[in-house]
């Protein structure tokens, strides 16, 4: 990071400061459009949002501005080749559509009027994620203008999906489909956000998931418990024992080779993990729930972090109106689903999972299990020079403070792009858990935000040296 | 027995010989007032059966007829009187309701119009239960006739509910009520059936039953499986392990305390279940189950009729639509049955079932638990002479047959009389299992319903010496 001295941090900042205005005027203009895509009738917005972006992008500089058709929603591709032959090239994910909103719902004021109360700009998408994409407009002309360059040091791609708050149905066919424009060296998610104000963090990976739907079968219909209960198998029984079997007395999950190839936490990962400035209680609220309960021997962040998982979603089975009805039911469901790490295969877990059921269903129970279409873990190792190089341009942006480490619980479309394009994936986010993803007031916390152009416009010049380093 | 000579088996049925055909004409009349309690568009007809009842017990000879109300369908109380002073007295108990019943259903015939065919009956009630109920009007006439007497030899009631096929609702209620004007030496219930047509049988008991629901509450609404799962309670979780703790790997109700005080079947009783000619696989097709499992060390028949049991009724939580949702559910509803047998109290049940459940509720999840109504299991011991009075007339009407004994594993309102009155409960059925109780083409076999009439002409007759017996 030698070479930018102090005198870039003022220049990049000098040069943001007189863009500020105007960048965020660009941003609340975005906002305004109500791009929810899991809304039908808001399709026509989110296209519009797509359209609205590819502009911005155009006028930003961007020398290619694609939009994307997928069997959903547009995505918005955009391309900054660099003009030095040996540049990297650095893929940037984000999304343009939102999660609903509505006044009713307990917002202050109108979620696609942006407003702006003591710093924080206040609209749907502020943080999640059109702020944490629109941060990289500025940040790459911030990153020209102090060094002097007519074009990026990186090679520089966006992808803005339009479905990401719908689950991104689309995303991976759309990654298959243009693999070979996608193709990068190392790909920053932009979607993410950081432990608190005062902690800056880089988060260095997410869960994936595999999950199943579980359907049991006894009687060909719901039958009479007085003249058959007690000598017939119930299949709300067993699934209750299928729920049980799931785990041992330790919480550790219980299905035979779950945690083969896990990759462990080392010593000083939980080390970091430990330095975190965590408050139980806070999170206990976070998490609306009235106790923690998890595997043994490991701390509540890691247990959501760094831990694979078992969780039922979903049960049902037998009568579940008012009242009570003296049945063995004829049938019960679960939805299972299980958070995987670092080190696991879903198509392993699913075999696994197949096993264990198979031997837990008794004679007259005939059953069914499907699986969903899984979703990857992804791991950045803390080693790697890009993530060094995050981490460093972060500090920068932040006055030199320390840059810590988190992880994701959740899973990912990032997972889909480490798959197909093959490359390491990279967080970098300036959201804070205050800005209420998907709650009413979400907002955007302005200062962070210009931290996030500051991040990047140090960036995109630090990359090149650090991945040179990687490949050799 | 040896008081009724083979020669009042023969006058018993001369005499019904006579009358079958008006008794058959009466009975059919009865069976096209569609009287089902469930349909409150059916209440007039509910109301109108009880009236047409009333009328016919006069004029059968009932010195007092009388329709009760209660607060939903009304019942019918007749009595009359032996004019020996010593008699005993026996109550009957019938219903006069019957289970809905639609010609698109699958019935060949209009339900509510009975039609004979190859000497059965076809229609909605013809043996659950108008049919059981209408044999005890020429069976009392018989005995009088063949006997000479003027009034029976026992004090003769009846009570024939309105709502039996509504879960008697308020019979409980009318039964404390009337009380005093129900007072019996003996109950017989005229609603249940035999082995088959070729194996006479009496039944000599009914399970009772306790049922709970259980609702598990966790996080304050769904959260995300991602964000804090692996970390905090699952309440769906929490159900499955319920259910799982509700048995032992040997079947057997693992809650403490709950096998407490059962009558366990004698050798006697066991090789009383085992002469009877069980078929496993015809009985699984009743069932319209798979396969059995049940308690380890008994056989189908003694799981069912004279076993405790713990059944899942209904379970619910969390996603139950299609497809996957990855989230730690806010809650989750448990309905839980027990059925009891002699020796179990309800009231004790319900305490152990309390005191397992507040051991396997971890911290962070709260809970509920609601119990119903119990009904107690009712149980007419082998040796008492009431029964052998019972199974003896039974045997004359079947020319001299073995009768065997059978128990009734659902439980019924039968125990309400045995409560409130204090007094033994015997069943007394001529049905059979192919009769079809609230299925499509209910029947009754007329040959059959013919030998109901003639139990109960030899019945009344002998019971003033087996009652008498028992009090000594
Ligand atoms: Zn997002
Ligand atoms: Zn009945």
């Amino acid at each position: 990071m030698s070479e930018t001295p102090d005198s870039a941090v003022h220049a990049v900042r000098t040069y943001i400061e007189q863009h500020r205005a105007a960048f965020l005027g660009d941003l609340a203009e975005w906002l305004r459009i109500p791009s929810v895509s899991a809304q039908p009738d808001r399709a026509g917005d989110v296209r519009r949002s797509a359209e609205w972006l590819a502009a911005k992008l155009t006028e930003t500089g961007f020398t290619t501005v694609e939009v994307w058709e997928t069997d959903g929603a547009p995505a918005v591709f955009a391309e900054w080749p660099s003009d030095d032959p040996d540049a990297p090239t650095v893929l940037v994910y984000g999304h343009h559509d939102v999660q609903p909103a509505a006044r009713e719902d307990g917002w202050h004021t109108d979620p696609f009027e942006p407003t702006v109360v003591d710093g924080r700009m206040y609209a749907r998408g502020a943080a999640d994620d059109k702020g944490q994409v629109f941060f990289h407009t500025l940040g790459v002309r911030a990153h020209l203008a102090v060094t002097g360059r007519t074009a990026p040091a990186v090679n520089l791609k966006l992808i803005v999906e339009g479905e990401e708050e719908s689950g991104s149905p689309h995303f991976r066919a759309l990654v298959e489909a243009h693999a070979e424009r996608l193709a990068a060296d190392a790909v920053i998610v932009s979607d993410t956000g950081m432990w608190s104000e005062t902690t800056p963090t880089v988060c260095t990976g997410m869960r994936g998931v595999a999950d199943c739907e579980i359907e049991l079968y006894g009687p060909d219909q719901d039958i009479h418990s007085g003249s058959f209960g007690g000598a017939v198998p119930n299949p709300a029984t067993v699934a209750g024992r299928i729920v049980a079997a799931l785990h041992d007395e330790h919480e550790h999950v219980a299905i035979p080779g779950f945690y083969d190839g896990v990759t462990e936490l080392t010593d000083a990962e939980r080390a970091l993990v430990a330095e975190l400035p965590f408050d139980e209680e806070a999170w206990l609220r976070t998490a609306k729930s009235h106790g923690t309960l998890g595997e043994a021997g490991f701390s509540t962040l890691e247990r959501v972090w760094a831990r694979p998982t078992a969780e039922v979603n979903g049960i049902g089975g037998g009568y579940q109106g008012p009242g009570g009805k003296t049945i063995v039911p004829a049938s019960a469901q679960l939805k299972l689903s299980f958070r995987l790490v670092a080190g696991q295969d879903p198509a392993k877990i699913e075999l696994a999972v197949r096993d264990w059921l198979a031997g837990l269903v008794p004679a007259g129970i005939r059953y069914e299990i499907v699986f969903g279409a899984p979703t990857r873990p992804c791991l950045t190792p803390l080693g790697h020079p890009a993530l060094k190089a995050v981490a460093g341009a972060m500090s920068r942006a932040f006055d030199g403070a320390k840059v810590r480490y988190t992880r994701e619980g959740g899973s990912g479309p990032a997972a889909d792009l480490q798959d197909v394009l093959e490359a390491p994936v990279l967080f970098l986010g300036i959201s804070v858990p205050s800005d209420g993803w998907h709650a009413p007031n979400e907002k955007i916390e302005l200062d962070l935000l210009m931290k996030g152009v500051e991040t990047t416009a140090h960036l995109w010049g630090d990359l090149p040296t650090a991945l040179l380093a990687t490949e050799r």
